[in-house]
């Protein structure tokens, strides 16, 4: 089986790949596709890692070939940089996810095709609860460009021309590794930069309300949309994934109660117009029985993934229980 | 004031025109744009017809210059004929209204872009009454491009580019003419041929439910739609318009009414699954409070629009009163 990885050095990329590979039963090639190489999987054979440009159809063609069974497209510009560089989120999030559904459509078999989109669809005069049946209204390019995605994944696998499944991520958190320029970069760094010793700046107020997924969380739930028949998604490809309610503040509790007052020192306050104005936007209570309905997975609280996170960036240090 | 229209040559567009220059007061320069010329409005210096193709870049560039206040984008392939010719359905119905906006982003004062979707936008697992947050879910093509064209009018208003506002049209009826490609074209096929002497197929049932706008009304909204503001419309640019929900049954008891049963009996019902299966995935009841809080028209009944009709394409005939 032939996946290609859109994205595929990236975080939720890297990842991704790494979970196939473990539990991906017989014969699997898994090419990862990025503007850049990382090298992690050079000693796995099933394992093939391109550069190239994916706004460019010719290159696409060479890659997403006949014998491609799944594309995840996951590589995208983020919020906060689709907002300062319109034209560049235009060519990455739209024009590319097209030109690879067009490439997808012209495969002998239509091969599964799952695209993630954000919760950043959202926004605007939004219901107590939002569910798969609220309409979208983007404020933010990122989400504008991503709700278009979404659209044409649906009309493409309503066409019968890939076999799509749209993935509404909430924010993940706890991210390892930089800062991004995503709007909700800081829901990561909250976390991650007062655990590593380093000072972190909290751009909204306490009472943000948001909707997270840990990592772990996030990536079994991409690997569990290829597997689910088309037949259970019915009209729409487009799910809301579960997801954690908590705001800023509860988030500080909870890193307080694992780490300890000291490292929650490391937070400072500090507005930042440009991301409260996105973040802000966004829903933070969702009804996702559907999801569930479908087999999606959610993570129990948000205590066991900031304690996740410590085990898995600190494997020696003691964690407090 | 310069306005734009492209689909100029088309129905709604020409009716557009006749409207604009009998309602502007001051200077007002029209340019009809679309594939044909008609030549309508030839003694009227105010008005000139070009012929463009509107994906051509450089050929709208020539048109909508730094003077266009107003663009109202009719121009577009319709649902049955987009359903049947996939390729052309996204250049025109997707690409062009980027190009339009494209064009229209780089003027000096930010235009105001009158948008023309579809109550086709809509469909799958709708709730009993459509509202302007409910989900849209094409089960067409163009119900598909028509809602991506919306989030690109959104987008490009949120950013300053264009003072977008999206008018989401009922069904029109009745239409004068010949049918056309819309595979709605019997709602008006079934009141105008008998009217005229002529046979008509109805492809679906009596039962089916639709959601109507006479031309006059979509008219008056079309023009109205452009002296709102943009306050008004708060975070989303879409408006669903009023419409009249009314079974196919119920317009052929109008037709009884208005013209006697031997017109009646013209109609044939012969089901085509096609049409059946784009026409039935779409809402026939709305709430429209939104739309009417903003000013916009409704039609009183659909007796009316049928007398409205007969007056006005048979002037000297008697009218059953």
């Amino acid at each position: 089986m032939k996946i290609v990885i859109t994205g595929g050095a990236g975080f939720l990329g890297q990842r991704l790949a790494k979970r196939l590979l473990e539990k991906t039963v017989g014969p699997l090639s898994l090419l990862l596709v990025d503007r850049v190489t990382t090298g992690t999987f050079d000693a796995d054979s099933r394992v093939k890692s391109v550069v190239c440009d994916i706004t460019d159809g010719a290159a696409v063609e060479r890659l997403v070939t006949s014998d491609t069974a799944v594309v995840y497209h996951l590589a995208a510009i983020v919020s906060g940089q689709a907002e300062a560089e319109f034209d560049l989120g235009m060519k990455i999030n739209l024009e590319a996810t097209r030109t690879l559904l067009e490439t997808s459509r012209r495969l002998p078999v239509p091969p599964k095709f799952v695209f993630t989109s954000s919760l950043a669809v959202f926004g605007g005069n939004l219901p107590a609860i939002v569910t798969d049946q609220t309409a979208v209204c983007p404020q933010s390019s990122y989400g504008a460009q991503k709700a278009m995605g979404e659209l044409l994944v649906n009309e493409f696998s309503r066409r019968g021309f890939v076999d799509g499944r749209v993935l509404r991520l909430p924010t993940i958190s706890v991210r390892p590794g930089k800062p991004n320029r995503a709007a909700s970069s800081f829901v990561s760094g909250i976390i991650r930069e007062p655990l590593n010793g380093q000072p972190a700046v909290c751009p909204v107020n306490r009472d943000v309300l948001l909707w997270l997924s840990s990592p772990a969380t996030a990536i079994e739930n991409l690997v569990h949309a290829h597997t689910i028949s088309a037949q259970s998604l019915g009209a729409s490809r487009t799910v809301n994934l579960p997801g954690l309610s908590i705001t800023v503040g509860e988030m500080i509790q909870t890193l307080e109660r694992v780490a300890g007052p000291e490292v929650v020192a490391r937070i400072r306050f500090q507005r930042d117009e440009v991301a409260e104005r996105i973040v802000t936007s966004w829903p933070g209570r969702f009804d996702t029985a559907r999801a569930i309905s479908l087999g999606f997975h959610r993570d129990p609280d948000f205590d066991s993934v900031v304690r996740a996170y410590q085990r898995e960036s600190f494997p020696s240090s003691p964690v407090k229980p």
